[in-house]
């Protein structure tokens, strides 16, 4: 069991950063430089091929954490950001690019890949978010949200859905193949994005998706544009979700 | 031709309330109670069965106008609110009175009765928009908007179809039936709703009527639950939706 250490902090725009590691996991967790008080905790996951502090990432921990005074967590993927890959890491992502490069469908290897990925950081997140509570201004209890699209659903979505203390999640952007599973065993309050004229993910895919949650309040957003056309307002939707499901909760008693 | 005549004039909450006829069609007019700069007008087209005051029109308006400093207009659709049935209405009321009280389907009726009112208001809402945009504090040239689910829907992408001072539109509720082909005319940012467990309006036939518009930037919005369960969210969601597409052109000279 390891402990979480904090190995670097920094201070921007109402905004405190501070890299820490579990064991060999590298993570990130920003909060409100005002104020100690316990506050909402949303993971967020990174896509694949990014890292802990994509600018995607530190674009809606910031709006998280001075719009609404939550904190916000990144770990890196397993092979990804500060990670090592793996003999298999190499392997799948050679086949993920040589597809590419054919113009050939990538959905199967992508989906076999983030498949196992999540095998590997379902453990870690979970790891992550004991270390996390402990810290007084965390604490246990607390209402904990979710947030990750691509990769980030891959990983997000069989995390959720063994991981009572989270919620409410944003997903989106991948295929149902695996996932759908795993999102019928899923009913807190999910928003979902679809991309209607995704090159990648079928239509019928991600509908098919959206269809699996067995949530009572399930919202989705699709827009016109391609795979990674996700328009920018997205983002300030995610963040009112958010707003709407943590902070009713995150003043009672842990 | 007629001329705008206001008929009543009342103020609550920072919105002047003004009831006004043209001709024959009586609508109201909310403003902005602070100042009388020029400011984009959102034209609201009320439910089936509803009227120009009803809640969710009053709701919204208030959201719109001291929210955004907008101007919003709602008039009375055909043989609805202060304006008389005709023999014709009071037959398509009773054949929909009698499918609901059978449990039958009423998308039938519904698409065949509102397309009638559609024919019968959109010169209405053209001649509106004219006498409006006579107003000094809307004047011509200025960003429009069109709100309007369900009946405002069915007559709203007519009404926009043939309307280019129209820049931006919500729609939704409705099927794709006699719309789909105007919507194809339609090229202009819309945001459409759609409730995943509409009891009356298959899954597929409001994905078919988003797919239609021509739109380059469209968005879909799908709520889990029935039609009449859309939720209040989604009225907040058509303000910012206004309030990006109408604000960015309010100040540029008419």
């Amino acid at each position: 069991m390891h402990s979480l250490q904090f190995t670097a902090e920094s201070s921007s725009n109402g905004m405190v950063e501070r890299d820490f590691t579990l064991g060999e996991v590298p993570g990130v967790l920003w909060s409100p430089a005002s104020g100690a008080e316990r506050a909402p905790l949303v993971l967020m996951g990174h896509g694949g091929g990014n890292h802990k502090k994509h600018q995607a990432m530190a674009g809606r921990a910031q709006l998280l954490v001075t719009g609404c005074g939550f904190h916000v967590a990144v770990i890196d993927a397993p092979g990804h950001g500060d990670r090592p890959r793996t003999r298999h890491d190499e392997q799948e992502i050679a086949v993920m690019q040589r597809a590419m490069a054919a113009g050939e469908p990538v959905g199967p290897v992508v989906v076999r890949y983030n498949a196992h990925l999540a095998e590997r950081a379902v453990p870690e997140w979970q790891a992550t978010l004991d270390a996390l509570q402990e810290l007084p201004e965390i604490g246990t209890g607390g209402p904990v949200g979710y947030w990750g699209l691509n990769m980030g659903t891959a990983i997000g979505v069989p995390l959720t859905a063994v991981e009572p203390r989270i919620t409410a999640a944003v997903f989106g952007l991948h295929w149902p193949d695996v996932l759908a599973e795993k999102a019928k065993q899923i009913t807190i309050p999910i928003e979902f994005d679809m991309q209607w004229d995704d090159e990648h993910i079928p239509r019928e895919a991600g509908l098919a998706l959206f269809e699996a949650f067995a949530s009572a309040e399930k919202t989705l957003h699709v827009n016109a544009g391609r795979h990674k056309q996700l328009p920018r307002f997205e983002a300030d939707s995610g963040v009112r979700f958010f707003a709407r499901h943590l902070r009713r909760v995150a003043t009672s008693p842990a």
